[in-house]
């Protein structure tokens, strides 16, 4: 048994992806809504995203599966349709199998409408964002998808965490070039970027973070205990306000105008026995709707080259476009392996013995 | 002749439109065309936006269109139609009529298929995003609008300003409570804002801008000459990379999608004569597609209430939902008059009498 490194193990993608699914079915998943999780999962982890990764089938899916708080099978009803959208009930099943069901439907009404949209309600924890608005790409089309979480982030001026991190993801097609594939939470970081300073006793920088009386701070373990996230931009003296306009935008699409829960009834995965209420928001634009597909991948090739070869900072060795860094993690670990870090690792191990499944083999 | 005070005017919300009418049918604009341009700066006005309002009139559309750089009679035709989809070629004539129409367009599309979604190409600048999604407030749609525009935003890592302030506006009916009405450039903050730093003598917050070097300074005048404005969230260490995401995704759906210009093409209102090439995007929702109108409204007074009823940060009296403060702004200015800046008056004065109109009465 061999690891990446001191701190990774390396194990075949598509041998991760049938233990994931396993465990899901053994806790009751029917088949095919386990193996887009274990999808799912897999690809946050070839992408570099740790934190939407395998860490979370425990703590996030299989607790809730085994106490009776998630429905493992969950009946997906199309609860409304009109012309080109329409309303998905997740029925508190897994997130990605809703979300996952609700992008293709997009996909097929884009195909016939040139845009689909649609909502899910009565949803849960998804994993990534841009998985789903990359399932467009194949297709030629441009795909959208928000949701909205439980709450981390603290509105400017206030001092309650009421919104979730709320992911904005959009991803484009293009030619050559990889695709512009766009997927950020509205906080200026994630929850456990703040959890790692924490545990490394290092500071925050100025506007990660507000304390319990909802000012900036530098000291993690004050927006843990009692503080939040500061939306994107930081406080309100940087414009602060912008992100907490877009995480709001987020959560009225997702929550309000699907039917789903938001603001503070958005439940914890880790802690609420009660339903999540997640709600989640997808869409598909078809390119040729708009302009000839040859021209349209032609010019975001120039988008992109543009922005590449465009001049350096000083002490910048090169521009990034989005998704940029997440594509060349995944085509190494498409190469030599999808890394699990050890802990991810232990806990993926307990689980497999738990279900008397036998482990991924380590490369 | 009364000033509201030192610096400004008050004028009649009706007789301002028809004075700003009146200027541009002198300069060959059809009569249909220039009443939605003064609705659209006497908008901007009204809701605090003095950017985008009456100073524009001259420095962006009279001399473009006294110099033949713009076309005062555009033919507006539906280019493309797919669905709910279209795209509309707005001539190299003002952006607002295009926009105004686009907006009609998405809102009639909504109606038929839940959502109606649209490009527009070839067109100018249009005033504030958010007039165009807030038209679809009264059909009880959600309004989206974004832009692209000459660069000013330096993309992360880079020194040279590829992005245009790029705005973001999404438009969502209540029941008891206003509009929300999120409307915010991609940058930190606006140039204009740079450019009152320089004149006052005073340094800008750490993030705002950068300067030739691609390094955030405190200098105004570093940002103004050879530098640029950073993305929201500022530098890197500060996730100004999601600004320079977002700024990027609504150029390339205002831009790239529509067959309009992008990055370094999209030429100044102020300099070019060349056609600008800006291109805009725009959709409408019908809720009622999603969810029972009445549901709706009461779950969207009750995420509005939720937010400005959360527990104050230290030092803090209310905490705003993005578009109160400008409602607010509007309510006192239509009772009270439009405010005009007296270098704005001046201007306008000035345009009256090279076009032999009165100017508009001070209240």
């Amino acid at each position: 048994m061999s690891k990446a490194n001191d701190n990774y193990y390396r194990v075949g993608e598509e041998d991760l992806k049938t233990v994931i699914a396993a465990i899901l079915k053994r806790n009751g998943v029917p088949s095919d809504q386990a193996a887009i999780v274990g999808d799912v999962l897999v690809a946050a982890e070839l992408r570099g995203i740790e934190t939407h990764g395998v860490g979370r089938l425990k703590s996030y899916y299989t607790w809730r599966l085994q106490n009776g708080y998630m429905n493992p099978e969950p009946k997906l009803q199309v609860e409304r349709n009109y012309g080109a959208t329409f309303v998905l009930d997740a029925d508190n099943g897994l997130g990605h199998p809703a979300c996952h069901a609700a992008m293709n439907r997009c996909i097929e009404l884009a195909e016939q409408y040139g845009v689909g949209m649609g909502g899910v309600k009565n949803s849960n924890h998804f994993g990534i964002a841009g998985y789903y608005s990359m399932m467009a790409l194949e297709k030629n089309m441009i795909g959208v998808c928000l949701t909205n979480a439980q709450p981390l982030i603290i509105p400017t001026y206030s001092k309650r965490r009421l919104l979730g991190s709320n992911p904005i993801s959009i991803a484009v097609p293009a030619g050559k070039e990889p695709a512009f594939v766009l997927d950020m939470a509205t906080s200026v970081v994630s929850y456990g970027e703040i959890q790692v300073h924490q545990r490394k006793e290092k500071a925050i920088l100025h506007g990660w973070g507000a304390d319990s009386r909802g000012k900036t701070t530098t000291d993690p373990s004050a927006v843990i205990n009692g503080g939040g996230l500061l939306p994107v931009g930081g406080d309100a003296a940087s414009a602060g306000y912008k992100g907490y306009g877009l995480a709001a935008a987020v959560d009225i699409l997702s929550g309000v105008l699907t039917g789903a829960s938001f603001l503070s009834n958005v439940l914890s995965s880790q802690k609420s026995p009660d339903p999540c209420g997640v709600g989640h928001f997808v869409a598909a634009l078809k390119t040729e709707a708009f302009i000839d597909p040859d021209e349209f991948k032609a010019k975001m090739d120039s988008f992109i080259e543009e922005l590449k070869s465009a001049p350096l900072a000083d002490d910048c060795d090169r521009i990034y476009v989005a998704g940029e860094k997440e594509f060349m993690q995944w085509e190494e670990n498409r190469k030599n392996g999808v890394p699990v870090h050890e802990t991810v690792w232990e806990e993926l191990v307990e689980l497999c013995h738990e279900n008397d499944i036998n482990p991924p083999a380590v490369l």
